[in-house]
Formats: structure tokens, C-alpha cells, sequence
């Protein structure tokens, strides 16, 4: 965004604003429109911010968010959360899609990204080491792999795969296939051939 | 977004995210997720807020965002425009869409929405005393109503016009018409129908 009679306190805002993922110029300035146009709007952005980089922190066990006090986050403190299986995801907001699904009572893995060579993202940038710690001291039964299907995710998955030749348990990925309620004629033909490959008996 | 073992401190950093213009749940979340993910993005989040709260004011001439030390905003502030035009506006961003014409060297006047009574927005609730006042005391020669062309701005435009009915100067829209580098057949027909109405002569 050029001057245009912009005060640079502004500037700087939009500037901020543009580094937001999925926000552009535009949005930026509707956004930075919105908030100066209503005083308590800034208020309350000014102290949720506040708030979260005074209260989160990522959970020292699995690394999804947690209340900086307690230091573990409500799933890890879960203790109804029995089911042996760690489930290894990218980020916090991957946690929170499979928990809408209500399907999986175990825990989590943060790994904070997957390798990148190409980014410079390593195998020292990713939460790993505290993913062996917890392999090797828990009383999981399986690893389930869950970090995406990108060429990168299905390298850093073979990766700690790879790793993991030694230990005791079982390690799984999700089920590759067609979504529920999706035309097969929609369907990509990676896909398709995956969901050919791993398909399933039915049973009556 | 429901619980999911979220903390209180980041679940009102999304509700306020979402008040956002532009802004879903997803969005928030991917937001959030990226702030808390890198500490100095949060940081200079924050502190780009509390800047523009102190430095940014109003402008009190024109209602642009000035900066709080001048009270004028930089466009007020240009002894070089000279134009006698005041160019009334729904909002600031409609400014910088102008000023990147560079078409337009007179002043503004920022409304701050338009007549919608059915949203509970009346004369009070703008900027329109303001405004009688400027023309009143100024040396403009026309008022260019650029409030855009929804029902309730054509109205807040007639609105704004009849009121001007003794004041001395012109009063003028933006043409209506096709856009530059538009297809004909891809423009709606009230839009066709009025760019026939205010055809131009040709001068070779």
C-alpha cells in the first residue's frame, strides 16, 4: 500500500496486518477500517492479544495450546482419554478438525510442520525428539500418522517411520479414499486409484 | 467454534477475530494459530495496535485518518490542492481509492456510512453537520457525492443534494458506465442501460 496521505502508525498496522495468513492488502485495509472506526473493537483485539501471549502456552507434553499455568493442555490432562494411540499432526488446528470429528480418544503429537529441505524446515525444527521421549515412556500402542498427504508430508511420515523400525508398536496413516458425500466423477485420479487400491469388504 | 480443548484465552482471541471483517471461523483460526506460533509476530501485532489507538485520530477537518499530534490529516494538511471540489465519501478506504487514481486534486469528507434507516442509521449518525458547515464557510464550488451506488447511498446522495438546494456551488456523481477494459456482454444491464443514457461525444 502506497502513501496516499496515510499516517505511518497506520502503515505499520497494514503492514502487520498483510503478514496474517490469507489476509492481502485489501483485506488489511477493511480490517485496520473496522477496527479504528470502532474504538471498543481495537480494545478488545489490544486485550485478547494480551491475553493469549500472557496465558497459552504450547503444552509441554504434546504441544497444543495450553493455559500457561497449568502447562498441559485439557487433552493431555484428559484422563478419560485411554485409547494407546498417539497421533502425530502438524499443528494445532489439526487437532482440533479430528476432534470434531469425535472419532479418536487418544493423544496428540505436535510436530510443528513437516520436512521442508526446500524452506530450510529440518528434522531440528520439528518436535521430534520429544516424540521419541514419548514412544519410548509411554504406554502407546500405536503412532498414527496423520500430517497430510503432500509429497513432504509423506516424507516426513516414511521419515519417523523409518525411525521407529525398533519399537514395539504398531504405525498407521489415515485412510486415503473418497470423502463421504463427494461424486465419484469429482474425484482426482491419485485418489481414486488409492481408494481402489485400499478398498474395503462391505459387510452386511 | 466449541470447546475441543481450547483455552478461555484463546477461544475470546478467536470470538474476536471472527468481529472482524472478512474474517470465519477458519480464518480466525488459522490466524491465531499463526500469532501464537511465531511470539514476535503476536508482539508486533499488539504493538501496532496500541500505536495506531494513541497516534491515530479522526481527521477533524475531513474525517481521514490523521495523525493524533496534527489533527489534520496529511491530505487536509497539502496546500497544493487547490481543486474547489469536496468529494464526500462513505468511508477512508474509499479515499485511498481515489488518491490511486491520482485523478483528484480537491479535498474529502468522510460520512461514515449512508441513510439505512432499516440498520437504524440516520442523519445523526453521520457526519452531515460537519459537512454543511465546511461548504458553508469553504471555498468549494462543487460537492462530487462519490458515496457509491446501493439504494441507500443513491438516497443519501438525493438526501444530501435537496438539502443543498441554496448553496451556491455545483453538485455532481461519478459517471456511471462500463468499467475500462470491460466486456460488453459481461455488464449487467441497469449498468448498460444508464452508460447508453450518459453517452459521451467522440472527439478525434
Amino acid at each position: 500500500m502506497e502513501g496516499y496521505g496515510l499516517p505511518p502508525a497506520l502503515r505499520s498496522l497494514l503492514a502487520t496486518l498483510e503478514k496474517l495468513p490469507g489476509i492481502g492488502p485489501r483485506s488489511a485495509l477493511r480490517i485496520a477500517q473496522a477496527i479504528l472506526k470502532k474504538p471498543t473493537l481495537l480494545e478488545e483485539l489490544s486485550q485478547a492479544l494480551v491475553e493469549v501471549q500472557t496465558k497459552i502456552t504450547p503444552c509441554r507434553e504434546c504441544g497444543y495450546w495450553a493455559e500457561a499455568e497449568a502447562g498441559l493442555c485439557m487433552i493431555c490432562q484428559d484422563v478419560r482419554r485411554t485409547e494407546p494411540v498417539l497421533c502425530v499432526v502438524k499443528e494445532p488446528a489439526d487437532v482440533l478438525a479430528i476432534e470434531r470429528s469425535q472419532a479418536f480418544r487418544g493423544h496428540y503429537h505436535i510436530l510443528g510442520g513437516v520436512l521442508d529441505p526446500l524452506s530450510g524446515i529440518t528434522e531440528k525444527d520439528l518436535r521430534l525428539d520429544n516424540l521419541w521421549k514419548r514412544l519410548q515412556k509411554g504406554a502407546y500402542e500405536e503412532v498414527l500418522l496423520a500430517l497430510g498427504t503432500s509429497p513432504e508430508a509423506e516424507t516426513t511420515a516414511y521419515y519417523i517411520a523409518r525411525q521407529l523400525t525398533d519399537w514395539h508398536g504398531k504405525i498407521t496413516r489415515f485412510a486415503s479414499g473418497i470423502p463421504v458425500g463427494s461424486e465419484l466423477e469429482y474425484i482426482d485420479p491419485l485418489t481414486l486409484s488409492r481408494s481402489l487400491r485400499e478398498r474395503q469388504p462391505v459387510y452386511i
